[in-house]
C-alpha cells in the first residue's frame, strides 16, 4: 500500500478537469462517471476540498463545483493536506528518554534537543512537502494543454452540457407525472 | 498517524544501542526492556533486520544480535524499507485512461509518458528518500556520542550484564531442580 491513498488521486484529476474552460460547475457525480470511478466515495472528498477554500460549491439543478481560486495558487500539498489531513512522516514517540538505566529519570543531556532519529525524518518530511508545495494544479494544466489538441476543451465542455441537460429532462419528466399516481404509488 | 509506523521508530532505536561499544550480543527481549517497549512486538521487527542484513543473529545462552556491517554503511532509509518494505508515497492507477469522451479507448496523447500527478509524487518521494539515505547509523551515534557523557556507555555495558548474569543465573536454578519434582509437576 501508498503512504497517500486514492482520494489524493481522485482530488487531484478532478482538479484538473475543473481546471478546464467549463461552461457552468460541474457535479462530484459527473466527475465521477467521467472517469469511472465511485461517485458516493467522490461525494465525501469534495467537501473536504471546498472546506480547505480549494473548490466553491453552488447550490441548485445547475449547480456543482468550480475552482475557488486561480489554479496556479493551488498546490499539490495543499490538496494532500486537504484530503487526508496533515499527516506528519514521523510520530517520535520520545522513547530515548525511556532508557530503563536512568529509571525513567533520563539526565538533560539524553533529552534536551530534537530527538536525533526526529531531526532526520523532519528533514526528509521537509524535502518531500517542498516538492510537493512547487507544483501547481495551473502548471499541471499547463503541462497537459502541451499535450492535448485544441478539441479537446470542446469534447469536455459537450460531455458535461450533455450530462446536465439528460439531467434537466429527467427531472422535467418526473415533475410533469400526475399527482394521483404519484399519491398512489407511495401508498 | 503518521506515514510511518512505531516500528521504524523502535528499529532505529535499537540499532543505535546496538552500535555502542557492546561485550557481547544482545537480544531483542533486553533491548525492549532497555526502552520499555513491548518485547513481542519487537520480536517481530529483529527477523526484518536479519534478512536485509543489517543485523545477525547469533543462537544459544550469551546468543542475541550485533550489527551486521559498519553503522556508516547502514542508512536510515535501509531501515524503513527493511521495517515497512518498499513502500511508494504514492500508487497511480492511471485514472487519466479511463476519461469517459473516450469510451476506454483513451487517445495517445492522453496515456503516454508518466502522469503528470504521478511525475509530482515521484520527484517528492525521491527527496525524501534521498535525504532518508544520506543519514547512517553512524552519523547518528556519532552525534549522541557528542553529547553523552564518557560512562554512558559502560553504564550500558554493564546494565546488559547484569540482565545476562541474571538470565543464567535463572537458567542455572531451574537445570538445578530436582527431577522427581519436576515431573510429579509435569503430571
Amino acid at each position: 500500500m501508498a503512504h497517500l491513498g486514492s482520494s489524493v488521486e481522485y482530488a487531484l484529476h478532478c482538479l484538473l478537469y475543473l481546471d478546464q474552460p467549463l461552461a457552468q460547475p460541474v457535479s462530484s457525480g459527473d466527475l465521477a462517471d467521467l472517469q469511472g470511478i465511485s461517485p458516493s466515495f467522490l461525494a465525501k472528498i469534495f467537501p473536504k476540498l471546498e472546506k480547505a477554500g480549494i473548490v466553491v460549491a453552488s447550490e441548485g439543478v445547475r449547480g456543482g463545483y468550480k475552482l475557488a481560486r486561480a489554479s496556479n495558487t493551488i498546490t499539490v500539498l495543499e490538496v494532500i493536506d486537504a484530503v487526508e489531513g496533515r499527516k506528519p512522516l514521523f510520530d517520535c514517540q520520545q522513547i530515548r528518554g525511556r532508557c530503563a538505566i536512568f529509571n525513567n529519570k533520563p539526565p538533560a543531556w539524553m533529552t534536551s534537543g530534537v530527538c536525533s532519529v526526529h531531526a532526520v525524518m523532519l528533514r526528509a518530511e521537509k524535502t518531500m512537502r517542498d516538492e510537493l508545495n512547487r507544483t501547481t494544479i495551473g502548471s499541471l494544466t499547463e503541462g497537459i494543454a502541451g499535450k492535448a489538441p485544441a478539441e479537446f476543451a470542446e469534447q469536455l465542455q459537450t460531455w458535461f452540457a450533455d450530462r446536465a441537460v439528460t439531467r434537466e429532462q429527467t427531472r422535467a419528466v418526473a415533475l410533469k407525472k400526475p399527482r394521483a399516481r404519484h399519491r398512489s404509488s407511495e401508498t
